[in-house]
């Protein structure tokens, strides 16, 4: 299956797209916020570019792209008034994969352009923004053209399924979970290890070759903490998907074989696993590392955590679900989904880790 | 009514979309291609930037805006090659309005990478194209970053309805027809040519500062010939929109009112007119003219000719059309518009005139 053309958060602004279902996305953006904010105004402190270039790597579609970009934009600003400077010229490129819904950000920049001449007396600031579609494993930008990357929740997608879970016969050996689970035979977790390392080196190589130097990259991906491949923040997103389709499976709504064919194309590393690859690739030094955790809290009393994660869950796997297993699938799935989320709750308080990594190009 | 939120060729790759009705625009883009190609080998032989950008104002959606991109990489590597030297880099940047369907262009991509890779024995040229949404009368680019820039059948349409055309009551001095014909008042004409004025001079500045000096630009769009506003070649496409909404009023399908309240943002310039703001504005030379006409032929023998510019215009109506008489008159409207068309050209044939212009920044 080519990912490129298949993976996407799903688009539009209806109930069950990206747009409406990312606040927990935001939330870890917010969570860190005035580190991301931090990285892009030591950079510019150092190096007053007159043009200063900002990538949002994995955009998507939602609220959450343009106002990471107003943020950052606003912090420049305010910096540029404090040194009674003229703010630089500002372009900006919005990146993800192909079939990320790029007409619903594009559509929303008007207002945003809008917006951002209303609140300034001196005229508004220059800004011009792009969208470049592509795969972030691999080269998007041209040569030493970017001052700051941006790029939350994406790095924790894989370029593909590890090739490594197959056996010779192509069937996966992964049978009874979709990711790394205590059910997974080792050679699984090493696929998925490998994997990681072969995308995550890609990544850092080709954002070295189109950052300047003393640019800057904040990243924001779930992680885990330590070594032991299953970690219950992170794995429990999937297991409970696993047990949610093996539920079907169960009710003849999904064939048995299909289940055991299925794979996510994720990877949530550890600390020493980002720093080992930061390391060997060698043009970027790392500045700060830190581990959060993200409250529960759906924001809505009428909705419960456990839907409320299975909505987000189904705006992120719609496309992929779809893919493998047909669209009818979908309301079931995710209804049993977000009662096992629920109930797990009850038991036990599971909460996920992220890192926020802030590299400089050397 | 905001014609950045509203204007937009029909998106997607269905019966009635403009990916589906825009062979006309290819065949005018093709007749003029060798131009096209000429001014941008000249540009590059002078120059020879390592890092040569390309921009499309008013791309739309179809497979044209693609091809276009494809043909110029492809005659600067010929370029390249026959010098024994590297192809440069490719930066492209595609452009249309906020609500052009950007999403189909972008799926394209991956496939398009993997032809321009696959032709090539010495790797493939870098290319990184961008979808830069906006209008292009304003800034669009950051400051002298274009080498060239293309745009097909785009500068034809206004940035608004003029104004001028309105009465102190608001209502439209131009009841008998949609755009400039033998029933309008003369101030009609005057209100749309000084519209036409104050745009493509506001065109002329904005891309002055993008275009690096010696960069090149190739206009094609609809003029007429000769210095009378009332040209049939072009004024006979909204003659017969016209025609055809007063059959839906007369049928009851549409209100009066309705129609005596629309008209079309287009103007076909003449030479003299063009020649004129690009000799005000006064930062780029006129390298190149010429007027051409397209041949009437359908390239499918099963829809008549009518069908056939219905359709497309159709694709490129729809938007407007929809936004102020409902969508349900489309279908009714455009058989009308298909039988018109083939009752006129049966007692005469009508050619519209297109210009290509080649413009060197100073």
């Amino acid at each position: 299956m080519d990912l490129e053309k298949v993976f996407h958060m799903k688009g539009g602004r209806g109930e069950t797209s990206y747009s409406e279902n990312s606040s927990l996305q935001k939330k870890a953006a917010d969570k860190v916020n005035h580190i991301t904010v931090e990285a892009i105004k030591e950079m510019f402190l150092e190096s007053k570019p007159m043009s200063l270039c900002i990538a949002d790597l994995g955009c998507s579609s939602g609220p959450n792209s343009l106002s990471n970009i107003k943020e950052l934009v606003n912090a420049i600003e305010r910096e540029s008034r404090k040194l009674f400077e003229r703010a630089p010229e500002f372009r900006v490129y919005l990146n993800d994969l192909p079939t990320n819904d790029f007409n619903t950000i594009f559509q929303a920049l008007p207002d945003l352009y809008r917006e951002l001449k209303k609140g300034r007396n001196h005229g508004s600031p220059s800004i011009y923004i792009a969208g470049y579609p592509g795969t972030f494993y691999g080269r998007l930008f041209p040569d030493k053209c970017l001052h700051f990357i941006y790029s939350s929740n994406s790095l924790h997608w894989l370029s593909r399924v590890p090739p490594g879970i197959y056996n010779e016969q192509g069937d996966s050996t992964n049978r009874k979970s979709i990711y790394i689970s205590e059910n997974s035979p080792p050679k699984v977790a090493q696929a998925y290890f490998e994997q990681f390392k072969q995308d995550f080196s890609l990544f850092l190589q080709s954002r070295s070759d189109e950052v300047v130097v003393g640019g800057r990259m904040v990243l924001i991906l779930l992680g885990r903490n330590g070594p032991n491949y299953v970690d219950r923040g992170t794995a429990f997103l999937w297991e409970i998907l696993y047990r949610s389709l093996a539920i079907l499976v169960s009710k003849g709504e999904v064939e048995e074989e299909k289940l055991d064919s299925y794979e996510v194309h994720f990877y949530a590393p550890s600390k020493e696993e980002l720093e080992d690859e930061i390391r060997k690739e060698g043009s970027f030094k790392l500045d700060r590392f830190e581990m959060f955790e993200i409250e529960k809290d759906t924001g809505n009393s009428s909705t419960s955590y456990g839907r409320a994660v299975a909505m987000t869950v189904r705006s992120i796997q719609e496309s992929m679900i779809s893919h493998h297993f047909g669209e009818a699938i979908l309301d079931n799935l995710f209804e049993e989904y977000g009662r096992l989320v629920d109930e797990e709750m009850a038991k036990e308080d599971i909460r996920s880790i992220s890192f926020v990594l802030v590299l400089q190009k050397l």
